[in-house]
């Protein structure tokens, strides 16, 4: 028997093929969780001017404790210049300072009499107090964000203030999700005792809108040879990356490595020692296309799509950050002595932040209703016997 | 000195006036990310009938391990009569099982000559392996998926192989961002030494968007008071939250708060014992609308959008599941005597799943453009002195 790939060879195939699909610019409210893919430096030094931090008034520090209001230094205008003497100008938080003042006192800290402002009883500024001088934060020029960032509410805030009304954001690839099997009936079509409904679409649309891959298609072809290279022919040019599942086993109705290979794609590996999803095929079209041949079982297919095909297009955006993270196992579970593991959990943080991965009981690899209690899956290592509670794994969330 | 609110008060008065928006039927392929307002039950017994879980032939155990070929039970018909003696059918994953059958073989386990098929060397199958027995999972009308859950991938699939086209999901409300002061400058205008420009408003998209709030609408009023009460009083009009930044502070020519009363929106609160974030203003339109007025310092802003609009807006959605988890800080802090902080941090899992927030570096609460380096920020309780290294905090995500 021929030894099957590990899973961390067929991970190293398919990122191999990760490529790229290009760059676009959208606005910046368009923008959020997108791939940033240029980088964004200062527009100007920040703050651009010495920005006043409170509300109150602005003075040159040691005229004395009792000043007269010359007028107000408003936000949005340049600043005024302060006269000579024990004299003070109103200003708001964000305005520039006034020319020729050095400290702020808050609004809190002063008594009013007409023009004249007093600070309260026994208070002592400090010289220099509340103001944000020009240039702290950063020069103009420093670098603010780098490509491959997922662009979050900060980010775009940063975008904004540095003057981009629009960003250069990976482009994102048009995704073909195709069902096989005629055991499979639409959602909403009347189903028979022997059918079964079509789903792993639509766990495939989840898996995919969640990370912002919003191109795509949904598409099932039957379990018939001719029927399926004519379907899997039009998805091939229409998509960058193709998504199948079923059809992928060893049986004799499984069509689809054979209409594939038909169709020019060629298969760079199929089936990796890992359970569930031992039957995955993966190839590379004419003209580049990806395709993913899952499993036809929901978990399977789950798990495979989680491992592989979310990676890769992760890696295809440029993403710098994994989505990954170790955890640690709350009840022990049993390893497989020649396969990958793959074991749903449900990961929630204890009080100490310890990240705590609970199995979620199942029956068979085809019981799937109980994944929507789950997280994503801990990677266990072949192995014998169990790993412990309390032992370390790599979690992937749906 | 009034005592000023804690954060605690100030968010059990926020979360008071949660509500709910509704709920709305949406297609199954646009429900990634929604929050579910039904109750989802199996349509059927799962499996629906005893399912073949391998591709191979499917037999009656004890009746010899050389057998002849009936013929082939493929997925997606009805269960074949399996006739009596030595006999088999090819069977493919996801069949049901032949009636009269009770032991599946797979494929790799057999040698095959013409019609007969004989098990490999020295194999022996167990009674009734590889069927996945009708019900096992769960019987028909059992619960799958309750009310608050956020539909992943898996709750789509489970919705799909249940019969739901369609999803009763909650409303999202329309909501209004508002950016007010003079010093504000559009993202494409060109920028004098004196002005700023807008970039909260994009801050709170980001943040509303990653949530799948998308029904934002974005407009800016001057510091000047008549003009704000007009497009506050517009803005009131079409949104159910406003979300205001900016004019809520101690300067004069802070309008915020006086145009709303003008307009008939109640003051919930104004300030809170929190840094940044202090001038925090919460009101309640006369239609219900619930108004927030967060500090127009970008940081302020950023951090009181995540600590209260945004957990008043997932408990309107009836999300069941926290975002909030406890972290461990990767180095030590300094805690304000008399106010909560709110501390930005970077958080990562160690190799031993601990999640580890490390504070990132700021001058000012002015300094906007290092938050995009964090992922959220961790609340430290009034205190004096330091909080140590290790030492646990709730973290709140942007």
């Amino acid at each position: 028997m021929v030894e099957l790939l590990s899973v961390a060879q067929a991970v190293d195939l398919v990122l191999g093929y990760a490529g790229h699909f290009g760059t676009e610019q959208v606005p910046l409210a368009e923008a959020s969780g997108r791939i940033l893919q240029q980088t964004i430096s200062a527009e100007r030094a920040q703050p651009p001017y010495d920005r006043v931090m409170m509300d109150g008034i602005a003075y040159r520090y040691g005229t004395g404790s009792v000043l007269e209001c010359r007028g107000v230094q408003r936000a949005g205008v340049p600043g005024q210049e302060l006269a000579e003497g024990a004299v003070c100008l109103d200003v708001m938080t964000g305005a520039v300072l006034p020319q020729g003042a050095d400290t702020v006192v808050p609004v809190e800290r002063l008594l009013r009499n007409g023009k004249q402002v007093q600070f309260e009883e026994g208070y002592t500024p400090e010289k220099g107090q509340f103001i944000h001088r020009k240039g702290s934060d950063c020069a103009a020029g420093h670098e603010l964000l780098s490509r491959g960032l997922r662009l979050n509410g900060p980010a775009l805030a940063v975008l904004a203030g540095n003057g981009h009304a629009t960003v250069e954001v990976a482009a994102r690839p048009s995704i073909g999700i195709i069902a096989t099997g005629d055991e499979l009936v639409d959602v909403d079509a009347s189903v028979r005792d022997w059918e079964i409904r079509r789903s792993n679409e639509y766990a495939l649309t989840g898996a995919l809108v969640s990370r912002g891959f919003t191109c795509l298609e949904r598409s099932v072809v039957p379990d018939d040879l001719a029927r399926t290279i004519l379907a899997l022919e039009k998805q091939l040019a229409r998509h960058d990356v193709l998504v199948l599942s079923g059809g992928v086993s060893m049986g004799q109705f499984d069509h689809v490595p054979k209409a594939l290979m038909k169709l020019g794609v060629e298969r760079v590996f199929h089936k990796v020692a890992q359970r569930p999803g031992k039957p995955l095929w993966f190839g590379v079209g004419p003209e580049g296309q990806r395709v993913f041949g899952l499993p036809g079982n929901p978990v399977s297919a789950t798990c495979c799509a989680t491992r592989y095909v979310i990676p890769m297009l992760l890696a295809g955006q440029g993403v710098v950050r994994p989505e990954t993270y170790s955890v640690q196992l709350a009840a022990q579970a049993s390893r497989v002595p020649t396969l990958t593991r793959y074991l749903p959990v449900r990961v929630t943080h204890d009080e100490s932040g310890r990240a705590m991965a609970m199995p979620h009981p199942m029956s068979t690899s085809g019981d799937f209703s109980f994944l929507a209690a789950t997280d994503g899956f801990v990677e266990l290592a072949p192995g014998e016997g169990l790993a412990p509670a309390g032992s370390h794994a790599v979690f992937h969330g749906w």
